[in-house]
């Protein structure tokens, strides 16, 4: 698909989004983004082959999870085939000549507007507006008339909608990263992969975490990351996500098929490329 | 304190709150009851000592755990002393005299909405209003005249506001249960406690978490739950937070001793007695 024009991504969010920029990230300038209301219906898109691809936010540096991403990862049959690390800065954007003291009324995503605490205690006249969105609210200020003067998104979202950016970098922590996996219907390369997703349950049994992981540990294979999500039907049983390194066709199939005779329910969701932090 | 009258318990929302039910469960009808606005507030309360208990919401067995309260718990000085588990049933709650038939608009949390959907699905005229609180929906109703014709929230809170049960049972899965820790700011007694929880960081090398659990396993210490939390400013580096089970002054005793020897800023949060699921 690659090769014969542009790729149709799909994002959940409005043209702005952080996962748009993750998409262009991903892919370069020639996108034909595919934004969409709810992550439901990015799955729904990339299944149906309406998109190529779909871009997910599965992490965010200072938040954590999106956990509820997890569970639609299992319930899917799409693979992980990449992942895009973007650099959450976050800008006060208004309509043309809007001056810093006509702001009033600031929306933003309540996640975002709780990433700027420390703007907002330092622009007392300002109130903070949770909205649905964060590159929707600079849509809805250039488009309609709605309750707020400005809003908190990225520069990428101020300069789609024509908007102005009138102070930049007012996240409270600078260390504030989304991470996105890419998903398609079709597995990625081993070639070249180095990082590899899975889920598994485990029977209700003293060690059986610590055996499980003893799979990769034996084999020097490290552990990214493990999330857990309950099961639903039986209480205070979870379903494990892992992120390992490795080889996928090396140590981290060896540890795959040791895994699997311990596990329940073992799923490879795709091996990829591990990203660095972005400047 | 127990002894000297009625206990002091702080939660988070309204009376008439499953937090509210959490703590008559725990304490037993003698309970002043100590509602706040947010959990901040909460831990706020018992820490300053103007509540002897709190109550705290960590984990649904269908929504998952209460992430957020996992890192106010690290944060906090207090202990987990108990926990109780409350079977969240859902009813569908009007002023007396409102039929069935007059009911538009539905307010409750977003929570309990999303575990109500087939109760939606065959009752098309109802439309779902999402609210900050089950029981304050109810509170609402009964006090002002908010913008609906009913809440769901639980049988308490119908009871303490005079409002009217219509239906009962309205949740999706019967299997619905909330896990509440309640919090102090001493230590329970270690006798008949058979659950610790902790939390530790750990050094970013393969096989960490691996060894950090073995700990426990080489002694038949069985893990009931991990969950892992993002450190604040060291992208893709975790809090893990464990519970385990056994007798706290025996083989978890032991396995806390070694595990101190691996993990970076250990931390005990409590010891309790373990419960059961609820009829």
């Amino acid at each position: 698909v690659e090769n014969r024009g542009p790729l149709t991504v799909a994002i959940q969010g409005e043209a702005g989004a952080f996962s748009h920029q993750a998409a262009l990230d991903a892919f370069g300038a020639a996108v034909d983004l595919f934004p969409l209301p709810t992550f439901d219906a990015l799955f729904e898109t990339v299944t149906e082959g309406a998109a190529a691809r779909g871009v997910l936010p599965i992490e965010n540096s200072l938040a954590g999870s999106v956990h509820e991403n997890y569970d639609r990862l299992w319930a899917s049959p799409l693979h992980v085939v990449a992942e895009t690390i973007v650099r959450v800065k976050l800008c006060l954007i208004a309509r043309p000549g809007t001056t810093l003291d006509g702001v009033r009324r600031v929306a933003s995503h309540p996640v975002a507007l709780a990433q700027c605490r420390r703007f907002f205690a330092s622009h007392p006249g300002m109130e903070p507006v949770p909205a649905y969105d964060t590159a929707g609210s600079v849509l809805q200020l250039v488009r309609d008339t709605p309750g707020w003067d400005a809003a908190i998104a990225s520069r990428l979202a101020a300069g789609l909608y024509g908007a102005e950016v009138l102070v930049a970098d007012l996240e409270d922590d600078p260390r504030n990263y989304t991470r996105f996996l890419v998903l398609s219907r079709e597995p990625g390369p081993l070639a070249g992969a180095d990082k590899t997703s899975l889920v598994f349950t485990l029977e209700n049994v003293p060690g059986a975490l610590h055996r499980a992981l003893g799979s990769f540990a034996v084999r020097g294979v490290d552990l990214a990351k493990i999330e857990s999500r309950p099961l639903r039907g039986r209480p205070w049983e979870y379903a494990f996500y892992l992120d390992v390194l490795g080889d996928p066709a090396g140590a981290v199939r060896a540890a795959l098929a040791e895994l699997g005779t311990v596990a329940r329910d073992l799923r490879v969701l795709g091996s990829y490329r591990r990203q660095p932090l972005p400047a």
